[in-house]
């Protein structure tokens, strides 16, 4: 597949795997990494944020435990820099770190990290002046913040630009300002990836999960190329592969016609 | 909804239609054509192609039939001006007329029945050079043709232009070419339509169904704003509601919020 995948579910946030990561139920993680690589999972986020105090010792743990598991280099998703370098310092290979933005002290503290070290970095288009709405923010923030990292030495290829969605409940145009700026965000920065978690797009509205899948589909269109989300929502991916197919991205169809054989395209 | 739906199963190509025609059957063909009506069909596509020498009593009898049923406009389906001309004269409000093309032969008969009357036209990409491949192969023909037409008196909101689509198991780029036309055509003519039969694009390769529903969101997402389909195809017409919405053409989300309360998108 094209589009790396970032497989979201080990995150403390969710009720059941918080109680896994407190008790430090190392067959759970593992269940949870290795079902999510088996998926099509390039990347497993791990999150223990709510672990105040106690988000670095785990955070070691939870790294040990998905990569003695599966070969897969870890999204390490904390605001916490001293977490991410301790965290680094158990990875093996070349990880991403969620995340970075342009307000002022995330940056500057996130930016010690990561300046020079070969990691892959999700920079999120928020400022000081809070979240974007319109394609135009997006911009402004993506341009500053992309020239500020390569300024601070991190390779184009490294950055995964977050235009952040929002509830298109909020607003009808939520949705095509944020896919404006992901085709525009391509257009200027040769090379870059856009990244995002899209779930947030229905929020507030019925059918969610179609809500979803027919988004992912129109942003794979304007360029989208790496996403954070639940690998195992089967329609979800099949979605994605067809859509790439179609984009022109699946040499001779060859993943498409894989996928159909392995029965993904029956929902 | 915003997309104009042109309904398709009124097609003497198909066997059961076929006989349908063949005895006046008026019963059916009034129930497929409430039934498109009903599902959201704007136009109702009539084509007795198959009749030859009778195409024009057939085709007089369609456009009767149909509106004596229902309050919509046929979309009159034939290579022939005569057939046009003569279906024309019992058709009530706006007709479509399916097609004209670049063709010279083509282009110079169909002009005469179109040129200052008020009537939609399909302009397909299609020039004696035959089916175009490229993006910029169907940007040559539909600069072409538009140019032509509007020369010719009709007016550019009058126009749906076919960038035809072919399909991607002939070559990996036929999505995404056809796809980057419809963005360019509407960034060239504003006003215009684009319209396509977007089936062809699945010709030759397994779950065509899921892949024309997929295809769909995507053209959507390029600006495709009219369709010849199937309207009694749930899935598509859910994903076509969906995808709209997310492209802000749904004002406070309402055709979506009612199509969830009428249960459309359980599928």
């Amino acid at each position: 597949m094209i589009m790396e995948i970032v497989g979201e579910l080990i995150n403390a946030s969710r009720k059941k795997i918080r109680d896994d990561i407190k008790e430090k139920n190392s067959k759970v993680i593992s269940k949870v990494a290795k079902d999510q690589y088996e998926a099509g999972a390039d990347y497993i986020d791990v999150n223990a944020g709510i672990f105040v105090g106690k988000e670095k010792d785990y955070m070691r743990w939870l790294v040990k435990t998905v990569q003695e598991t599966i070969d897969a280099p870890c999204c390490i998703d904390s605001p916490d820099p001293q977490v991410i370098e301790e965290a680094v310092k158990v990875h093996k290979g070349i990880p991403m770190v969620n995340s970075i933005s342009l307000e002022k002290e995330r940056y500057e503290n996130m930016i010690t990290v990561i300046k020079g070290a070969d990691m892959k970095v999700i920079a999120l288009c928020m400022s000081e002046k809070g979240m974007p709405y319109t394609k135009d923010e997006r911009m402004k923030i993506a341009d500053k913040l992309v020239n500020r990292l390569v300024s601070n030495n991190v390779a184009i290829e490294n950055i995964y630009v977050d235009p952040l969605v929002q509830p298109i409940g909020s607003g009808d145009n939520l949705g095509i300002e944020f896919l404006n700026a992901v085709e525009q965000i391509h257009e200027e920065f040769e090379g870059i990836h856009t990244i995002c978690g899209l779930s947030n797009i229905s929020y507030g509205i019925p059918a969610r999960q179609f809500a979803n899948q027919t988004f992912m589909i129109m942003a794979i269109t304007k360029g989208l190329n790496s996403a954070i989300m639940n690998p195992l929502d089967k329609k979800m991916m099949a979605n994605i592969i067809a859509a790439e197919m179609l984009a022109g991205k699946d040499q001779f169809c060859e993943k498409y016609m894989n996928a159909y054989r392995e029965e993904l395209f029956n929902f």
